[in-house]
This record gives structure tokens, sequence and C-alpha cells, in this order.
């Protein structure tokens, strides 16, 4: 059965306080060489085989997934029929 | 500079509401060929260049970035200076 994993994350320019408080948590814990944390999220989505899943699931970002005034989003789909041992392969964010 | 790409997911036994209510509402948009979601988080960490990485962001996963009763992570360390560009790759959680 075809999988997507999207990411979901913070537009690089705005501040990710979500990431400030877990950076500040690390710091107590006293790993100081943490120099930035930003958060986003992850989805693992199970498709039914059919045609167009790109398209599909780009549209699903677009309408509901990420906001795209503050988020920016990658996603793979994966074809595989076991949906497992695949490596994901995502580009980094811009 | 160095990055940690960290993925914090829901074991696969847990159910997991908040992507049964993403999958619900892409159902309710017409997406009827999406059989499961399931929501985990994504981290992007920057870390000054040092030795064992791997082992220390291994150890944050445990102490505090990820709930080992209920949750299972994955991360992967890039040491590229730029810290663009390069694929993420990860293993698909179990």
């Amino acid at each position: 059965m075809p999988y997507a994993d999207i990411i979901v994350t913070l537009k690089p320019t705005l501040l990710d306080a979500q990431g400030r408080v877990v950076q500040n948590a690390l710091l107590s814990l006293g790993y100081e060489n943490v120099t930035s944390v930003r958060i986003g999220k992850y989805m693992r989505m199970e498709l039914a085989e059919g045609e167009a899943l790109e398209r599909q699931v780009k549209e699903m970002c677009d309408r509901l997934l990420a906001n795209p005034v503050i988020e920016n989003y990658h996603f793979e789909i994966h074809r595989d029929s076991d949906g497992n041992g695949t490596p994901l392969v995502l580009p980094t964010t811009e």
C-alpha cells in the first residue's frame, strides 16, 4: 500500500517559540552546544492505490495540512507493498 | 555547522487521536483513499562542532525529546558546513 511521509516546518524567518523552549530546556540539562532547535510536524499517511498521488498529497497539504502563510512542507510518496524498510528521503527545508 | 534531524512518532500499537482527526477532516474534504494518518514531531537541531554527537543526541531524545513509554524516535546527524542541500535520510518507523 502506498504511503506518504510529510514534513511541515515553520518558515525559517519566523520565530519558533516551541523550539526555543526546547532549546532552553536542553541548555538547562547541560547541553550547551545546542545552538538552535526548530520544531515541525511529521505525518505518515497511508493511501489506497490510485493515480496522481503526488498531486493529491500536494493538494491536501495546501488545503489542510500546512498553513502556506507561515509554513513550508515537503513530502515523499512510497509505493512499496509493505510500507516498511524503505528509507525516507526528504529535502532539507530552504 | 552540524545539525540533527529528529523524528518522534507514537508507537504503532497506540491510537493516534490527532491523526484520526486529520484523517476524518481529509475524508470530509473528499479524500476517500486516505486509509490512515499518524502524526509525529520533527525537530531540526543545530549543534556546535563536537565529539560524540550521536551519543549526545540519543541521550537528549531519551531524557527530554521523546517519551520512551509511548514514542519511538529516529535521528540523523549531518556534518555539512552549510546545513542545506543534503537529503534527510531516515529509517521508517518500526
